[in-house]
């Protein structure tokens, strides 16, 4: 088995290293269109100096002895679980963190850039209920689990696996997070998530990447990103800054999300919720990096808008653009990846509404610069369902959007001159030459789209989006079959995951 | 009759100008965020360039004798149809537009101004299908433009009546003009659109409005924005040419739109397709200085990509989002107000293709910076039909991007720094003073959108967005008074409908 994972080793390095290796890295991951900054420099700084006013006048909580052991000893101002940081202290923090890094897959050639030019694509995160393919919603099972990452797997749009792509309820809270974790490393070889719900599955994800990287690999690079949030208004709490201690500790990555329901745990105002919102990312930043400096971190939010009229969390607000932008511009302020964006929306039906509001999501958080897109695929009623047919939905829209990304090509054969002229005033250009040479990459027809005329659609049932895309879904999982896996890695992995079973109190917590 | 114009006139002097009058142009229609630049400013140069060429070398149709012969006065190199512009007399012509105006609107509260910062919003146009408010597909009739003239009225996100909202196809296509700028006139006081389908249909319109607003009041202003298209590729003809020539001699102003399906009518390469739309809206708006320097002109287009596949057009393909954000660049360039936008899509049904095609089209448009947007509510299957319910679903998302369009404040109350403070962490803030002060104007709830819990929504019967909108549209109809009218100005107009009937030859043309 060791020697296999050396193996693994050498097969990468025999390829160069994966930040240089072809492939999604070149192509959907990069950003080539500029960011768009929504205010100016001095409304940034602005920001920054409400957000310092937070930390170094009013503090925030760090619910966890450790982590105010910690704060103590780098010198914040601990006054029960309130700490409350400098700026110099604070910022020469968050300074540490790397502006981008490699998340690498087991397949080098999927490893995905965060940073900068790159974008990471992950699905849904977090639903404990399932669309499925007959439409029903019923609680998710490790089935439907398994069937997100084969779609993920599948989907040219998505580059990262995913995380807790839906709840497997049907299996016991305690060892779930290695069926989890198997599930991502075996049906499909694009990069992960790892486990949150407490720091000893946080370590049990990093002992199966060991197994699956190889330990001196995983020393060396980072190959899980995973989900952290803030308890907004200004908490962090054991189990966060826990999971967020065993990460860091290892190398490996972490979003640091505050939880935002604007209104509800932050003021009305968007002004007012983005400065508590820097805040609590910051002091998380700089939290992962009192435990290890140069740690990877993302810096970001979970984006809602509260109605004031029912409470319920609304998606693709104007508040949330503007909270959007506002995140890109900041993270480029303090040189951190961005998290953002999502096909996010309160719909409960896969219907114009959970569209809308999910465009209305993500089309900005793309120009707002975004590095890692949670939720990109299969949002449905905030988050409580992940749909089949949503996620392919979802997914072609992305391909609108990563094709945006890559920007426009300004040569002389772009512009066609020569085949203006050939075709001529009144003409038609379907069938020249210069068509002909590049019409086959030149657009992209979303899969779940329908491009006939209204007469054929009428005579082929009148179907509508969400029951071609519920085909397309079921089609896709038909068409699936698994990356190869080295047999020995798989066997030890089902070792470690069997052992551990014997190890952790069963049934549900 | 004369008497009560004038004192329309009056009450417009008493309330000072338009443009300074309170309401819509200080509200939804100013645009208070940055424009989204795709391209660095000498790409813009190169794109202007390619332009040039065409126009310089490979000329340009214009399949009327009239123009032709004004062309020739002003000194283009003219060979039969074909005209060749240099770019001095081109761009010598095209400075002449103005770079903004105010399109007037019968109750000066409601006049928008279109360039610069302004945005105007105006319904989709030409459908000659509607999605009736039982679902039902069939022919467009009077009634049903009635309804959208109401609905346009109704709804606070349109500030512009639109002009062909749908085809009324149970009236005379010789007198359909008269019927429906007299329900923009009488059922609304929005600004609105005129008829394009003849010179003397446009003539009409200019009469009629001299009737509403006043002789003398139209001599100096604008009161209608009217659409005129260039046949693609670089074909403008008689009918086109011969309206602008009606609306920029009586200072009315033009939409200058090529009407571009990218890879049918342009290189199927995005570059090759800005280079000939610029080179075909330029020598429109160039004409349009020719008959009257000063005239009010918008440039842009009518974008849609053709599938290579099945040839039907596709709208939100990452190709418009390109050009759309060109357009605003050159725009701007160039001076003159920007066409861009709609919320338009190639479904049958108002479903998530729908719906995200639609976003994918219109948020861009805002940010590259669009000025008048047509189609911006009601339009489904490629424009083929005009559906109620849909109306009522754009608007909705219409007054997102406004909202967003506004920018974000950030005044020390904004920043809520006390209120943060009073709630602590771990608090909530729905309760706190803050909040109070400012929930009822904090954020948008959209009216299409369920925000019920999923149980409640299932309750209720699992309504989706479709079926509220429907029943939006039907009570918007319901609640809907007509303005004030000057009963001499009505009976003024009816009486010049009436005896154009009896001039124009009766019958289907």
């Amino acid at each position: 088995m060791s020697g296999k994972r050396v193996s693994l080793r050498e097969s990468r390095r025999q390829r160069g290293s994966a930040s240089r290796a072809p492939g999604i890295l070149t192509s959907i991951s990069d950003r080539r269109i500029p960011t768009y900054d929504l205010v100016p420099e001095e409304s940034v700084e602005l920001i920054h100096e409400n957000s310092m006013q937070i930390l170094e006048n009013q503090g925030i909580e760090f619910r966890d002895e450790i982590a105010l052991a910690d704060w103590r000893r780098v010198g914040a101002d601990v006054k029960g679980a309130n700490v409350r940081i400098d700026r110099t202290l604070l910022l020469d923090l968050v300074s540490k963190a790397p502006s981008e890094y490699i998340h690498h897959a087991r397949n080098p050639r999927r490893s995905v850039k965060i940073g900068g030019r790159g974008m990471a694509f992950a699905p849904i995160y977090g639903s404990p209920y399932v669309r499925d393919l007959s439409g029903e919603r019923r609680y998710a099972c490790l089935e439907d689990f398994r069937n997100f990452v084969k779609l993920a797997y599948m989907v040219p749009s998505l580059n990262v696996s995913g995380g807790t792509v839906c709840e497997p309820t049907d299996v016991p809270v305690a060892s779930r997070h290695l069926d989890m974790l198997y599930a991502h490393m075996t049906l499909s070889d694009k990069p992960f998530m790892g486990g949150v719900t407490s720091p000893a599955r946080a370590a049990d994800c990093v002992a199966m990447c060991e197994i699956l990287f190889g330990k001196e690999f995983l020393e060396q690079n980072t190959v899980m990103t995973s989900l952290t949030n803030c308890n907004s208004p200004l908490v962090w709490d054991e189990t966060m800054l826990s999971v967020i201690r065993v990460y860091a500790a290892a190398n490996q990555a972490c979003l640091i999300s505050p939880f935002i329901m604007q209104g509800a745990n932050t003021p009305v105002t968007t002004a007012g919720a983005f400065a508590q919102l820097n805040a609590e990312a910051l002091a998380g930043i700089a939290y992962a990096q009192i435990i290890r400096p140069g740690a990877p971190v993302i810096y970001g939010a979970t984006l809602s808008t509260v109605s004031m009229r029912t409470g319920a969390p609304m998606y693709g607000t104007s508040e949330t653009q503007v909270l959007t932008f506002l995140t890109g511009q900041l993270a480029r302020k303090y040189g951190v990846p961005m998290r953002t964006g999502g096909m996010r929306n309160g719909s409960k039906a896969v219907d114009t509404q959970a569209a809308y509001e999910s465009a209305q999501t993500m089309l900005p958080a793309i120009l707002a610069g975004g590095n890692f897109f949670l939720h990109s695929a299969g949002w449905l009623e905030s988050g409580l369902s992940a749909s089949y047919a949503k996620f392919m939905l979802d997914a072609d829209q992305l391909t609108v959007l990563q094709r945006l990304a890559s920007g426009v090509s300004l040569t002389e054969d772009d512009f066609a001159l020569d085949a203006i002229s050939e075709v001529g005033a009144g003409g038609h250009f379907l069938g020249c030459g210069h068509t002909l040479a590049h019409y086959e990459t030149a657009f992209y027809s979303p899969q779940t789209a329908d491009l006939s005329t209204y007469e054929q659609w009428e005579e082929e049932g009148q179907r509508d989006a969400l029951q071609r895309a519920t085909d397309i879904a079921r089609n896709t999982l038909n068409d699936y079959s698994p990356p190869p896996i080295d047999e020995a890695v798989d066997e030890a992995l089902q070792e470690f995951i069997g052992k551990r079973r014997t190890e952790i109190p069963d049934g549900y917590e």
